[in-house]
C-alpha cells in the first residue's frame, strides 16, 4: 500500500488522522489556514517535512478561501472526513468573488501567524512559510485568483518536491547501511512524517530497494507513541521486519550486540550540526557512542536552520501534560503527581556520525560543512 | 498513610495489588506457595525485596497447609480480597491434621520449586527461599504442625529485618545526598517494591526525616508503569515533591542540569558489582556518566549474590509482549510487528559510584569490597 499522508482531493487538502492510527485509518479534509494550523498542533499530521507540506498548503488554501474559489468542506467545517480513496480535484474557476485585495493581503498576513504558532520546533514550518510568502509576493499583482492558483500550484511542488529529497536521501542514506544491518529508529521519520517515501525509514525502504536486508528495530516512543503506532505499522504495511521495543529496551539490546546502527529523522538542524528531534533521540545517540554505533540523521536541506547558532537556541515546545499522564483518555498515572512534557531534545553535533541529504552524507557535521551546503 | 505492601491478617498473607494501583487500592490474600508464585509471576508483588518477604510467607503458609492449620482463604481459594483494613490473626492450634511426614516433605519440595520458577531475576527471592529451607531442615524432626508454626514465626522476622534493613541504608544513602537535590529514580524501589520504606525511596525518606529537601524525578517505566504508578503514588501519598516523565526524557533533564543524583534499587548485583535492575536502568546510568552525575544503587546484602561472576551471567526475564503491545487491556501498538520485553538489563560496577547497603556505602564496588560484606 502507497500511503499518502497529505493529498489534494476534491478541491481540499486532505490528511491522515495519526492520532488513531493504527487502530483507524482515515482522512480528514481542510479547508483553510486555520483547520490546517490546528491539525498540526492537534498532530493530525506530524513529523517536520509533514508539516512543511500541509502548511504550504495551508497558505494555499487560505489564499483559494479569501479568493472565494473553494467549495466548502464535506462534513463540519474545515474538519470533514474524507474518504480513504482519493476524490478528483475539479478544475478551479479562474476568477473568484472574494475579498478586496486589502482584505485578501490582511486576510492571508493572519493564515501566515496562525500557521507559524501551530507547532514551535520544526523549522520546516517556518521553511515552508517563507517559500510560500516568496512566491506571494512575487505575482502580489496578478489579482487574487491568480495569486491563490499560483501558490496551490507551489504547494503540489513542495509535496512533489519532498519526496525526490527523501528519495535522494534515501540512496545515499543506504550505502551507509551493510547487508543484513539491524537499525534502530525512534519516533516515526517515515512516509506518514513527509509527503511519502519517508527521512530515516526513507533510507531503509531504500537500502532494500537496493537489495540489502535490513531489519528494523522501532522505539515505541512515548508519550505520543509514534514508534509503536506509525512507524510500526508502516513496516508492517510493506512486509519490512520490525521490532517494537519501549524507549528504555534501547541500551539492553545494543549491550546485546543487536543494533548495528541507528537512523532518525529531525525536526530542525542547528547551523553547528545540532540536532533536535522527538525527545528520546538523544539519550539513544549517547548510548549509540558508548556502544560505538554509527549514529545517522536523515535530514532534507530544509531542516537545517543556519540562522540558529546551536540547539541550545532551538525552542523546544512542552506539551500537555496530559499527554504523559496516559495514552489518549486513559490515564494510569497517580493523582496529584507534577509532569514534565518536552516534546523534543537536543542530540550535540558530535555525536552525530554523520548527516544525510538530499546533497549527500556530511560526516562529523559542523557550521563549515553545513554552510557548503546552501 | 502507612503502605503495608504486604501483611499477616487472618492468618493468611494478604498482598495489595499492585497491578491495579493507583486507580485501585486493594488487598488480595494467599494460603499457599502456588497461590504466592502467581502472585509474584503476575506482578500483584514485585521488587526484589518484597519478592523475597513473599516467598518466605509463601513456603511458611505452604507448612501450614500441609499440616491442616490454615482456614480457608476467604473469596476465590487462595486469591480471596482482603479489606483495606488489616484483620488479627487468631492464634493457630499447636496440633494439625494434615499429611504424613514424607507427604508433608513432598509438598514442602514441591513449594519450593513453584515459588523458585516464579520469576528468574531477583535473586532475594532464592536468598529467602534458602533461608527458609535452612530453617525447616533445622526443626525437621519436630512434627509438622511445630515446623509451620517455625516457618511462619520465620517468615515474620524476614518481614520485620527486611524494613529494619531498609532503615539503615535509607540512613547511609541520605547523607549522600546534598540539601535540596533534584534526584532521579526508575521504576519503584519504594515502600511498594519491600516491606516497607523502600530500599531508593527509603533514602528519599530518610534524607526527609533527617531535615534534607528532597525533590523526586520518577521516570514512568514502561511497560508495567511502576514509576508513574507505584513510584509516583508513594510519594503524593507523603508529600514529597515528585516530577513525573517518560523515560526518554531522563537524558534532557540532566542536559538542562535539572538532575543531581539517580539512585535506583536492583534485583541482583553480581559478585563484581554489576547491577540487574529494571529495564532501562542501564540506560540512565550511561547518561548520568555523561552528565558526571553520582548514579547510586540501594541494594541489601541478600540482593548481591557472590555466586554470579558478572551480570553477563545474570539470566534476564523476557516477559509476555503483550505488556508491550499496550498497556493492560488497551493495545495501540500495529498488527503483526514483532516485540521483544527483557524485563531487566545490567549496569557494569563501572558505572556504579557506590552500592548502598545496611552495613554501609561500598565506592566504586568490586569482588574485593563486596566480599568483604560478607
Amino acid at each position: 500500500m502507497k500511503i499518502e499522508t497529505l493529498r489534494w482531493a476534491n478541491n481540499h487538502l486532505e490528511m491522515i488522522d495519526q492520532r488513531i492510527l493504527p487502530a483507524s485509518f482515515e482522512y480528514l479534509a481542510y479547508d483553510s489556514a486555520a483547520s490546517v494550523a490546528e491539525g498540526i498542533r492537534s498532530m493530525v499530521v506530524r513529523g517536520a517535512p509533514a508539516i512543511g507540506v500541509a502548511a504550504a498548503y495551508g497558505v494555499a488554501l487560505e489564499a483559494l478561501r479569501l479568493s472565494g474559489l473553494l467549495p466548502p468542506a464535506r462534513g463540519k467545517a474545515g474538519m470533514g472526513v474524507g474518504d480513504t480513496a482519493s476524490t478528483p480535484s475539479p478544475a478551479l474557476p479562474l476568477q473568484g468573488g472574494g475579498n478586496s485585495a486589502a482584505d485578501f493581503n490582511a486576510g492571508m498576513e493572519a493564515g501566515f501567524t496562525v500557521l507559524a504558532q501551530s507547532r514551535p520546533t520544526a523549522v520546516n514550518l517556518f521553511w515552508a512559510l517563507k517559500r510560500m510568502r516568496a512566491v506571494w509576493e512575487s505575482v502580489k499583482d496578478q489579482g487574487n485568483a491568480a495569486v491563490a492558483q499560483r501558490l496551490l500550484a507551489e504547494a503540489h511542488e513542495v509535496l512533489a518536491e519532498d519526496i525526490r529529497i527523501n528519495r535522494a536521501m534515501g540512496k545515499f542514506g543506504a550505502e551507509l547501511l551493510p547487508d543484513g544491518a539491524r537499525v534502530l529508529t525512534h519516533c516515526n521519520a517515515g512516509a506518514l512524517a513527509t509527503a511519502g517515501w519517508g527521512t530515516a525509514l526513507g533510507v531503509f525502504r531504500s537500502a532494500l530497494e537496493a537489495g540489502k536486508k535490513i531489519s528494523v528495530i522501532a522505539d515505541e516512543t512515548r508519550p505520543f507513541l509514534q514508534g509503536a503506532r506509525l512507524t510500526a505499522w508502516e513496516m508492517v504495511q510493506e512486509n519490512i521486519p520490525v521490532t517494537l521495543i519501549t524507549d528504555n529496551m534501547a541500551g539492553f539490546m545494543m549491550s546485546r550486540g543487536e543494533v548495528d546502527a541507528v537512523v532518525v529523522g529531525t525536526d530542525r538542524v542547528a547551523g553547528n550540526g545540532d540536532v533536535a528531534n522527538k525527545i528520546g533521540t538523544y539519550m539513544v545517540a549517547v548510548l549509540a557512542r558508548r556502544h560505538n554505533l554509527p549514529f545517522y540523521v536523515a535530514c532534507p536541506l530544509s531542516t537545517i536552520d543556519m540562522t540558529i547558532n546551536s540547539g541550545a537556541d532551538i525552542p523546544i515546545e512542552e506539551r500537555s501534560v496530559d499527554e504523559v499522564k496516559g495514552f489518549r483518555d486513559y490515564h494510569w498515572a497517580a493523582e496529584g503527581v507534577r509532569i514534565r512534557n518536552p516534546a523534543f531534545d537536543v542530540t550535540p553535533a558530535e555525536l552525530v556520525t554523520a548527516l544525510i541529504t538530499e546533497k549527500g552524507v556530511i560526516r562529523e557535521p559542523d557550521r563549515n560543512k553545513l554552510q557548503a551546503l546552501f
